[in-house]
């Protein structure tokens, strides 16, 4: 059993490298668990940011699921060379995006990587495109608290984390784990958003507390967190994922809200 | 870009070895996404097998995020070892279970793990789990398309697997993914099951669309798939897999039959 108790853990007096030195700030966001909604968020941050006049980038580093293409409605897009030989971003709604959905030839061509491989193409990711400089490097994280995680930690100095969970109980006992993660890597968390909190009946308006209700409020309580939003579930949201729109610009009012709120308070630390 | 566009494939001719030699079928419950019910539907349909009197093993391959032991709710017990230093598997509705959940000290320890070491606990748990002799061997797979995902193909000559989606367009796209995988790996794919197919409000009954409709439909008849169920979800089921009980025997009458057929189609395989 020596292999399965045996955690790597890394010294706190390692700093880490810094090979996104073209970004003043870089922030996580992560989840303990898939299917929260955690891409979704990450994109709705990097618009809110971009829309305050910051330069923002966005790379996907959710390898195995890349959404960051569709939910930019670039999906069809393929990478580009510039003279340099780097590789030239996507862009819509003013955020600069990389994925590695942008480098196959397919929508459905699955990226059977070792996960050293798929940790070679995150650092060419941050290493060879043509961000510019940027304000904001925000990073759609794999869920999990694996190899990406690690390598991520140890790359880039990172300003923070943003954990997003569902008010379940299955999902907020992931997150706790990745709370534990980040607070051994001595990564600040900046705060809990909760995704799906209620599911609004587009007809009637009544709130259904599909996925339970409280979680991330008991997660900000154990952990001593800021609940940053508890973001509602609506058909339109879904509709507007598929589509390549942002909830932060043509959601509903209440949702619209929500986000700048959170884009607003991560702008002012 | 050589390292990105490099793909990790197999020989189709080389044979996957055999860590499972006391299984008679070894069954992979995939998806692309996290997030879609993955765990939930692996557990009722090892549940549904050992109902019939077979002797069933469910193994939660998901490293990162181990949801069984909560499931099954064992979450609070911890390992033990025979006499022939073999890990004792956990035990509940006549299902032996093992997972790295049922190995940390803590709920919220994180398994900051190397993916080389994610592979070696799992190996182990192959080898140095007290499982006894099997007719059905269920592995909760991780989502994605990764290391795991890999090795298990190696390492066990897999009867099949059974993807796990939601009907949104962003969760179907990472299932065509998977899909692809299996397909290049030679594992055949039993078919496809739609969880979370609509929402059914308690007072009304109505039903929501809340993530889309015709998505696992779709997949389908692009990849000519048997679609398996489509599973409503419902408060009741979330309640049940907070507090440990199966779908398929406290669940709706609907939810119920719809698991009782699934498990009816693969013992009839």
């Amino acid at each position: 059993m020596e292999t399965i108790k045996k955690k790597i853990t890394y010294g706190s007096s390692q700093k880490p490298n810094n090979r996104a030195p073209y970004a003043k700030r870089v922030i996580a966001i992560s989840s303990g668990k898939g299917g929260v909604g955690k891409s979704t968020v990450a994109a709705n941050i990097a618009v809110g940011l971009a829309q305050k006049g910051l330069r923002v980038g966005l790379l996907d580093a959710d390898i195995y699921g890349p959404s960051i293409p569709r939910l930019f409605g670039v999906e069809n897009e393929h990478l580009a060379w510039n003279d340099n030989n780097k590789m030239i971003p996507s862009e819509n709604f003013g955020v600069k995006l990389m994925s590695v959905g942008l480098t196959t030839p397919q929508n459905d061509t699955p990226l059977v990587w070792r996960s050293s491989v798929a940790i070679s193409a995150l650092i060419q990711f941050l290493d060879d495109v043509a961000w510019g400089e940027l304000d904001y490097m925000i990073i759609d994280m794999p869920p999990g608290t694996g190899d990406v995680q690690l390598t991520m930690a140890q790359e880039i100095p990172l300003f923070g984390a943003i954990l997003v969970t569902t008010p379940q109980m299955l999902a907020t006992d992931d997150v706790s784990r990745a709370i534990m993660m980040f607070k051994e890597t001595h990564v600040p968390i900046l705060g809990i958003i909760e995704n799906m909190s209620y599911f609004i009946a587009p007809d009637t308006k009544v709130h259904y507390d599909i996925f339970g209700s409280g979680g991330a409020k008991r997660l900000c309580e154990n952990y001593e967190l800021p609940l940053l939003a508890q973001i509602p579930l609506t058909c339109k949201m879904r509709e507007l994922s598929d589509e390549g729109k942002m909830a932060i610009i043509f959601g509903e009012n209440e949702i619209k809200k929500s986000y700048q709120e959170v884009v607003k308070k991560i702008a002012e630390r």
